[in-house]
């Protein structure tokens, strides 16, 4: 007997790093921000999800399958994006009765990074907008990239930042349900290429609280947030644009700093304290410091998402004075890649000693493109998986 | 020859540990503060600075030694201590032609604390309320500790907190002038005498940003601390004024622990970020945090002023519970006093191992009374220094 058609579709996703934060959410459900963000999209040569997105009748239940293993599929949020996709699939198939039923048909969707989970970078952006991106492909939806960040959002979301390439804003929005919370390009990958990221990867002991429990900690208890909510980002969203638009990296990299060492203090103005700066952190933001008195003008400039990674921006013409640096102190560690970084400052010995023991691993990456369609397929044409 | 006249006073006063935050200036030359603050005065039995002001017509001009060490009197807050005390003593001469004219002589004043300056716990504010109350004594002024703390406060802001005993509230006051911007007891110790303190001295490497250059920084680069002044801390010290009034344990602690966070994050938030904590604080955050989670209620706070070394409030009824989980990991080190504190919540071994590390001395101490005088003199009858 022959088997039933499987359908499928791959695409990559990028990993964005924001340098105006998202923390808190206006409403739970629909996964609304409190305020607007904005986040540089990372090259997938270095960071990105690869998922398949495949169904067909022979397939008995939705079933999702990350690095390897069995994920639940019956969460909230995953369900929200299988449900806002499949309703879209369901009014095509409703308007023209010669395409397959492909809505009704039991999703099996296959999703592997290219980094290690246990780098502790915030894979779930990656791995919505790839969800969400592989499935209008293998439903043929016409959504445009905005239209689709409405359904990325509700599995996590700053994954409505992912499906976008170059510098991508997310707008918090006015409307209660949400429709118009949605990304937008702020600027291609392209009018700013130059943009470069050393991800300094930290060793922790121990993963602290998720972003999803911390950032409702804040919005509940912090006296301070209100304010950042208010005035604070409003404004570094308006510096923000600008600076990228006009390619001024001193700003943007102001900005960026301000606006982790904004959200990293409304954590610790959470009850009780949320720590995601440790030590090794600390150590960064003073070489960093240290990088930019040397150089005599803002050159890098650090951000820190929830946890203690470093992500330092630079541009490519300031490699050497940044990279320099750095490379004295985490030259040897995996992930870095040799390019006669000589002549950077010196860092001062208690820094240097400090980031040497802590930092296990760095990624050197660049500003990058959005979500690209693969021919690598995670499921084979008969529904097996395949390994990446 | 007879030699000249030296006329003498001495005093001791207490070093205070605010429970709603002193940071930042509204005018720098007067030291008035952006925001009120309130504190505890800590038992002279434990930390104490002991003073004696001389004057006499035989010594050439005003001197200060602290601690053994020749210090500069010259600087702009001493300079505005000595001649707001000697503009109070001229008025009493120039009513009584039968005083001496102290007011005319040099001052020679010694100092000397009875804690290692190394401990780094804030020695100004006790050193500049014995200072003060030490001339004050001399002059034979007859002006109230509240009088008295209008001219403290010129000198270090917090001192003003240190001329009286309990629970002392600095007003930051309105006038541009500064005269309402004065001390005064919410509650005196025998009030509430059951409050201890736990101090963790923490091993720093290094001094960081001095609060007086920090908190500047504060005042004109972060972008929350405005609503930390005009909301968070007026809420704080309502709150707090009434807990102590009504001996509510509980919201003492959740104030106080609320306030070390929001002035941290404050600091966090400031352009270049200014750190005080570091793991080891963050540990013993964790600790009070476990101690309360056993406890089933609030029996102890955290607080932390510019630098590392966490101060723990608790009752005395509770001191079991609390010092019962720290015997077991500082109940070693130098100033550690046994009491038979068996039966504390067991800490984890994360936290249990970095406090171990990181925390090289302890003062247990208590509320304690306002400055008293002594007779113990260091300048001699002669004018010569003795060693305390």
């Amino acid at each position: 007997m022959a088997s039933a058609l499987v359908y499928r579709a791959s695409t990559t996703a990028p990993v964005n790093i924001a340098v105006v934060k998202y923390w808190g959410k206006r409403d739970v459900k629909l996964n609304l921000p409190t305020n607007s963000s904005l986040s540089v999209t990372l090259s997938q040569s270095d960071l990105r999800t690869l998922t398949t997105a495949s169904c067909s009748t022979s397939f008995a239940q939705d079933s999702l399958t990350l690095n390897g293993e069995a994920a639940d599929v019956s969460g909230a949020r995953t369900q929200a994006c299988f449900r806002a996709l499949r309703a879209r699939r369901a009014e095509m198939e409703a308007k023209d009765g010669s395409l397959p039923r492909l809505s009704t048909m039991a999703l099996r969707i296959v999703s592997e990074n290219n980094f290690p989970t246990a780098a502790g970078l915030a894979s779930s952006a990656a791995g919505f907008a790839a969800l969400v991106r592989a499935v209008a492909d293998l439903y043929e939806l016409s959504d445009s990239a905005e239209r689709l960040s409405l359904i990325a959002r509700q599995g996590s979301g700053s994954a409505c930042r992912s499906l976008m390439g170059g510098y991508v804003a997310w707008r918090a929005g006015e409307a209660d349900d949400g429709s118009d919370s949605v990304a937008d390009v702020v600027a291609p990958a392209s009018h700013w290429p130059e943009m470069r990221a050393l991800i300094l990867v930290v060793s922790a002991a121990k993963k602290g609280v998720s972003s999803t429990a911390g950032m409702q900690q804040t919005v509940a208890t912090s006296g301070l947030f209100p304010l950042r909510v208010s005035t604070v980002v409003p404004a570094n969203m308006t510096a923000m644009e600008r600076a990228v638009q006009k390619r001024d990296f001193a700003t943007f990299a102001e900005v960026t700093m301000a606006e982790s060492n904004s959200f990293h203090a409304c954590c610790l103005d959470t009850r009780p304290p949320i720590f995601y700066l440790n030590d090794v952190s600390r150590a960064a933001i003073r070489a960093v410091e240290t990088i930019n008195a040397a150089a005599g003008k803002t050159v890098a400039a650090y951000t820190f998402d929830a946890g203690p990674n470093c992500v330092v921006y630079y541009l490519e013409r300031d490699g050497k004075a940044v990279l320099g640096a750095f490379s004295a102190v985490v030259g040897g560690v995996e992930g870095w890649k040799e390019g006669g970084y000589g002549g950077g400052v010196k860092l001062d010995e208690g820094i240097a000693g400090v980031l040497r023991n802590g930092v296990c691993r760095v990624i050197m990456t660049a500003v990058g493109e959005g979500p690209v369609t693969s021919d690598q397929h995670l499921v084979a044409e008969d529904g097996q998986l395949v390994r990446g």
